[in-house]
């Protein structure tokens, strides 16, 4: 089993790779034509078994981060920079980024920047990294409180997808990705929505999963080739529940609700807000609704780790998708997902009004 | 007088406006075509009443940097993300960097990354600026003592150079400039090499100061537009000085000597190696270094602030122009300028062995 697709993003050739396991660094240097002067494998402690797997015949630097949102620092960055300053790594090198978002968000930011640029590849070890973080070219970590406010585009030439490293991912980080692919499923994705809401998907069933990762890939490479530095407003859709989920992250304070915890709760969420303006079918929402529960998702409005409200429209102001001052909503349609700015959100006092009604559940 | 040259870096645009007075910041948001939700100005203690002046009628949020080399950290960085942040900048907004290559250089990096990616101007204010540093999109900082170990390629799309700024420009910033004049003169300009050679360049006049930019920045703005990520050799010749330059500045400390000052005794230095190998014609070696003379540069080897000979070698082994492990070295042709890879300098002891005679002046 071996699934393929090339994207072009700005210019840039990015290689997915869909297998049953994972690559040595002699396959991947071969797949990325051989022009390697040294090698930089970044992982956490989780993946640090599979690192040293995939470097044990070539001399490598490694750079182990710890685990976890939390890491995704600038202090984290100048590690990975540093290691390979003191390695003597130049341009002409190779950063492997081996992990889920966290560890390829960051490698993929030090590889943009050192030295303006170095050679980057991903092997992603989670769910949510393959149907995600690992495609698209968007780099970043956390400052100031506020998730990835810093970060640049830079897809990497390579992303590698064993499945096989899914068997022993955590419950957290398995819904963290089922988020993401239910979303994927919401936003294009009619057949995928049917595949996942006939079946449970199973961690060991790897054939059925590589199909549901190929066709998660094909729908954000597709959105992302048409509109890769995010200029235009294909790409806002894939920010499906994530305006409300990154909000629900920041006034929780990063790191106590997963990612994926947080993007089904906020797509629950545009949801609500999409019945409320009549964009979304009702008949729809309690699809998507059903689907998430069925995942054992926590949907409920307030969110027990919510925060006070003000804190939360403040989170949402700094969103870094705004426009013109405000924030956008990304809500379902009758199909696909439609983009509704703040503005055209009308209610007693405003948009903001009608967003607290929905997250303090007094919407329905 | 007004020059505007117009360049394609990546499939970036980036307008190089060359004026009598700096613009206010109203024409610069019509120059940029007024989609502008937010200001940011940046700007050091030395261009803080022009980054005032020039914003004195719009709303603007402002970022005022220690000047000198030194400023060149992430603590800087941080601080005008800390800024942006703070006033609720988006990605629509637009960075102003206003001072010399530093605040050009950490300007541009933050606006490359802050969301990924914010509208970014420069009003350049240095002749080292206006020649070199803020046309071409290199970004960068200074980390663990290596110059520009961190950096990305995000051309300013409107550089604005208005040369009554080099009136009150130090002795020190001017002869920075004239380094990087002369070098361009060197690599592409016997024309521009004609004129600073018949007579020694005036900040009060005006007229010949500004035609003598407008060749420089069609030089430069050509050789990176033929090779906007420095994949292939064109843009490599503009380092002509640099790589012996570079390793100065490191191994005096960096700050020590000014980045023109080290440019000029490294192009110095170059000529020998160039003449050394019977590549540069000795004719136009000593043309080169009297035309430095005449600028009053310190050009004996060894450099008084050199330090030990292992230590500077290890600085240009460090280098971030080295391919396959080894450093290139640029030096001048019968015309122009050529690569020399450091595998192609034999000699007894091998290139460390050349290089170091050349550093301490026992090469000629």
């Amino acid at each position: 089993m071996k699934e393929e697709r090339v994207f072009s993003f700005a210019g840039m050739t990015s290689r997915i790779i869909i297998g049953e396991a994972a690559p040595s660094a002699g396959e991947i240097i071969r797949d990325a034509g051989g022009n390697v002067s040294g090698i930089l494998a970044i992982c956490d402690e989780h993946t640090l078994p599979l690192a040293k797997k995939i470097t044990s015949e070539r001399p490598a630097s490694l750079c182990v981060l710890p685990p976890g949102e939390e890491a995704k620092t600038w202090e984290s960055v100048e590690r990975i920079l540093k290691t390979a300053r003191d390695s003597g790594l130049g341009r002409d090198s190779l950063f492997m980024g081996i992990g889920g978002g966290v560890v390829t968000d960051l490698a993929g930011f030090a590889a943009s920047v050192y030295m303006r640029g170095t050679g980057l590849c991903f092997v992603s070890t989670t769910l949510l990294g393959m149907v995600d973080a690992a495609v698209g070219g968007k780099t970043g970590f956390d400052l100031f409180g506020a998730k990835n406010l810093t970060g640049t585009f830079y897809p990497a030439s390579l992303v590698y997808m064993p499945v096989e490293t899914l068997r022993t991912l955590p419950e957290r980080e398995w819904k963290s990705g089922m988020a993401e692919l239910v979303k994927t499923a919401v936003i294009a994705g009619a057949e995928l929505f049917q595949i996942l809401k006939s079946d449970r998907l199973d961690p060991d069933d790897g054939e059925t999963l590589a199909a549901c990762i190929a066709r998660a890939v094909a729908v954000k490479g597709g959105i992302v080739e048409a509109d890769p530095l995010e200029l235009g407003t294909a790409r806002a859709l894939l920010n499906l529940g994530h305006t409300f989920g990154h909000a629900l992250e920041s006034s929780a304070g990063l790191g106590r609700i997963s990612h994926g915890e947080a993007v089904a709760w906020g797509m629950v969420r545009a949801c609500e807000l999409g019945v409320k303006l009549g964009v979304t079918p009702p008949g729809r929402a309690l699809d998507i609704r059903r689907l998430l529960e069925s995942y054992d998702f926590e949907l409920e409005a307030p969110h027990p780790f919510m925060g006070e409200d003000d804190c939360f429209i403040k989170a949402i102001e700094g969103d870094k998708k705004k426009k013109a001052g405000l924030p956008s909503f990304i809500v379902p349609g009758t199909e696909g997902a439609r983009i509704v700015p703040a503005a055209r959100i009308n209610g007693t006092g405003g948009w903001t009004c009608v967003i607290k009604n929905i997250i303090d559940g007094a919407a329905l």
